[in-house]
């Protein structure tokens, strides 16, 4: 019996050894896959933080996190204010987080206190909206030009590639600019039996998007499409059609997948939306500074801006919704 | 003893039970990281396969592999053949495997087999050269423009901002022809005292960019840099200026960072390189696919190219290599 008693407790403490040791083995990459530490936080930074369009970016950084095993947070400028946000990064770099994602909310003002998050050994990636001046490592966000292009595309196949069309956006706002420049140059390039014949400025309002379309549809009797450059304005251009007393109809190419833009893809009053690759820009954000702060990269990150040990620009895409995926669009 | 007996069998059991479930729950990514299956198996396939080029890239897509548990491997075409390669990518479809990376030998012969890929649900990925007419998810290469204004920037640095400079390149050859245009308009747009004198054709070739280089120097006295767009001209220029019998001193600055390059950047002859982030093509190109295979992207991926699941176009971003920090390029 008390052999029997010994034979047992070895098995028990060789079973016990052995999963001790197995734990150790899963400590290195290839055995337990890309992980981190749920102690290591990684936080994103926006402005106007309470906007609907940060829904899907952060929902990005999250799903990184979780595959990561590693803790997110989200902070912002409540305002469109420069200095609260730098305010706001300032304080998170005193937190020693393992990285910051930023959208700025412009390319001048935070360069300062990204480089300062640099310069304390923190790694900052750039999502959305660029600061190039700065030392981050990395911008993730939409080619505007190229997502002009796609609309210009997408409205010619609407209009059998014919006829005139116009364009509302804010004139001034660089990612905004680009975007129209894209659309008028493929329309000029491509279309030749088509013409951009006005670009009004919808001041990012719905009633004034709403009532500029209808002035440019007094003005141009032939009018039969327009590209709107940012959702408010798309839902403002899809009010005008359907208040339109004429009953005329109107191609309608808008941009982002808020829920009021969907809806009206549904209802057939806009006929395709541009879709930014938003949850992209979080979550390969997260990825690339997991990557930084575990120094996984070739070369290794150097805050000197010596080396480039992640790709530096990173286009997220573009998708054109129509009533086809529409249905794929709406937050869950 | 009977009682302590059977309370040791039990102990010994509910550790039993509690090991088997924790490796249950280390099933879910959340809690064992990204990580994928050992007989998943992803194909890297170049062209001229055998290049000292292709090491970096496939050092990335190797080190993905470890990182996330899968399988790599590495096809190409032996000789700079377009119909090989297709070859090559058609018997890697057969093997049916997780996904494939391709350098595209030139932008459209291989779209056909790339297409056929995506039509068999494999993921495709182009990296280095693109084959922008097909429906693979992503590019990752570099911006040769880019790489053109950063080797103006730095040349402008190397002669205090003053002087004459000339371009060996291969012209006719896209990626050449965007390097040569980025350094020349940086000169001219941003260096009023530098002037672009001549852009000769190096034919990729030692010997001629050597005799090239020695005529330029002779035709122009007061050339004082040279910019190599491909790394073979690059050694031809450092000879050329080795064998000077004047003893002339001209800044060289080469592309990518072959040994030979490495080795004249140390003796002084070259005195800087554009590195490109090859290691990061490889690296991110197995990431990519590997989301695309485990179904990790949103939007979902869709064969028909109707979503962008990924990122589009990536920039893998570009390292200004002297002696400073030579020794972190030699192959590892």
């Amino acid at each position: 019996m008390l052999l029997v008693y010994i034979l047992l407790i070895s098995a028990f403490v060789l079973y016990v050894l052995r999963f001790e040791y197995s734990s150790q083995v899963n400590g290195s990459w290839e055995d337990r896959g890309l992980r981190g530490d749920i102690g290591e936080t990684y936080i994103m930074i926006t402005f106007q933080s309470g906007l609907e369009y940060w829904k899907s970016p952060l929902k990005g950084f999250e799903d990184a996190g979780d595959a990561l095993g590693v803790t997110v947070e989200y902070r912002g400028a409540t305002r469109y204010d420069a200095k609260e946000q730098t305010t706001v990064i300032e304080q998170a770099i005193a937190r020693k987080p393992a990285g910051i994602a930023i959208s700025a909310i412009d390319p001048q003002s935070l360069i300062p206190a990204i480089n300062k998050a640099l310069d304390a050994d923190i790694p900052v990636v750039l999502f959305d909206a660029d600061a190039p001046g700065s030392r981050a490592y990395s911008f993730l966000g939409t080619d505007n030009y190229r997502a002009g292009v796609t609309a210009a595309d997408k409205m010619a196949e609407l209009m059998a590639r014919e006829g005139e069309v116009a364009v509302l956006t804010l004139p001034g706002q660089q990612n905004h600019e680009e975007r129209t420049k894209g659309f008028r140059d493929t329309i000029e390039q491509r279309y030749p039996s088509m013409k951009v014949v006005e670009v009004a400025d919808g001041h990012g309002d719905t009633i004034v998007s709403r009532d500029e379309t209808l002035r440019m549809m007094k003005a141009h009797p032939k009018l039969a499409g327009i590209f709107v450059t940012e959702a408010t304005g798309g839902a403002g251009a899809g009010e005008a059609v359907q208040n339109s007393s004429e009953g005329r109809s109107l191609k309608i190419i808008s941009f982002d997948t808020n829920k009021a833009t969907l809806d009206m893809i549904k209802s057939g009053t806009i006929s395709a939306t541009i879709a930014q690759g938003t949850w992209n820009m979080g979550y390969w954000s997260l990825q690339y500074l997991f990557h930084l702060h575990h120094q996984l990269t070739v070369p290794a990150p150097s805050s000197s801006g010596e080396n480039a040990p992640l790709p530096v620009t990173v286009d997220t895409g573009i998708s054109v919704v129509t009533s086809v995926n529409v249905d794929d669009y709406y937050a869950k």
